[in-house]
């Protein structure tokens, strides 16, 4: 008898997060869940990993038949190594991550843990799906993504995807999207970023906080575009930077550096 | 008279290493130069970001006239972001990052903190280089790597990169590079990742370890080759993940998702 298939889930707001169970119910339906979660929240952790500090992993009760719980103390890139070293006793069909809590759209796919997590996926091989909400409330209401989430990673599993690809799929908030867009993350930068405080003895701390700046919020291209638009959107990512397009300009600038 | 251009620094492996004052002293031929790195090592913090504890900014006493030495209590990304919003008084005309004390190579530059600070000054438009020599020793000897980076610098400095680019130097160990050679990374990724260790209590707990795999170690057009051959590498890096080429092999393996 054919194995069901095994999908592995993590996310950066951390094991206990209603977003991480919803996709878990989700994924139920198509395969063997294990989920191996960070302890507490790591949000924008990006691809970081811990080097320099042990790691743990413990295991929580199950919360159905085909849901295992373990939860990390590391990153969500720590999660998934760990995973694949020390919980699973199978290559995973697939790795889900999310549902995050909060847009991952635009720019914000390099701070993501959320995304850092699908790009390591990635990187080894397993198709690797994030799902992220528009919303940071933790009681969000994440039921009308369901068909959704439900359509896109049963299709990812059966299709797989290009090889070094991952998707970021983003829905906007309060409402049912009114369909899937695939297109590119917007071009964007934060800006106004820190509250400044004064500490009793006169010396100044910062506290992250910013405005998101989309520099072309009239592009139907990107995924800004659509979210205020009510659309979901599907971005493929590559993991891999290298520009190879820009490998011959370069070369102009730094010429008399090549051998 | 025209301003000397401002040259920001920053690093991962924190404002203490051998590394960071090297290239800040090769920066200060060319420029004014503000380093504003973690206080501690940050190693393998990729892009990721302080979003839930305050921050701190310390001065340094300046270590030349022309280099003024600042910590921060932050990742390398908030150390970019800190210096834009409370060290700078103006926009700085080049971002360094570096010299790491260790490779950045290969798939290494999605979990790099050197790399991560260079591409946050990438996203905000500043020309931005990583600089990184394949040995993790504390003592290095860094001084057969100071042309090619004064080189590089000035050129940059000079002529700009293309937008949305920034640069990932690499330099090998223990030798004079026999040049530079502009390519891509090396499609690579870790195995063997964790020494397993049990606590008193019989509880198991991990370290991360590994080896760099890589997967095309024959392949003249990538970093990890050159580097094998005592040359320098500059990959030219895209912080925007989005791939545009595979926006067709998604929509059609989403296809029903999409309105």
């Amino acid at each position: 008898m054919e194995k069901r298939p095994l999908i592995l889930i993590t996310n950066d707001d951390g094991i206990g997060s209603k977003g991480i169970i919803h996709l878990a119910r989700i994924a139920a339906t198509l395969g063997d869940v294990v989920v191996v979660a960070p302890d507490a929240a790591q949000s924008g952790k990006s691809s970081a990993i811990t080097a320099n500090t042990p790691l743990y992993v413990n295991a929580h009760s199950p919360i159905a038949d085909n849901i295992r719980m373990f939860s990390t103390s590391g990153t969500p890139v720590d999660c998934v190594k760990l995973a694949m070293f020390a919980v699973l006793d199978r290559r995973p069909d697939l790795l889900l991550s999310g549902i995050n809590h909060g847009s991952n759209a635009g720019v914000n796919n390099i701070y993501s843990g959320t995304m850092g997590a699908a790009m390591e996926g990635c990187t080894i091989g397993i198709p690797s799906i994030g799902y992220s909400l528009l919303s940071h409330a933790s009681d969000a209401d994440f039921s009308p993504l369901t068909p959704f989430i439900a359509d896109i990673t049963a299709r990812v599993l059966s299709e797989g995807l290009p090889e070094g690809i991952c998707l970021n799929v983003n829905f906007p908030d309060g409402c049912t999207p009114l369909g899937m867009k695939v297109v590119r993350a917007a071009r964007s930068h934060w800006t106004e970023e820190y509250a400044t405080y004064a500490t009793p003895h006169g010396d100044s701390f910062y506290w992250l906080t910013g405005k998101l700046h989309n520099d072309e919020p009239d592009n139907p291209e990107t995924d800004e575009y659509w979210l205020k638009r009510q659309y979901g959107t599907i971005v493929p990512i590559r993991p891999d930077q290298s520009a190879t397009d820009a490998l011959g300009a370069v070369s102009s600038i730094v010429s008399k550096s090549q051998s």
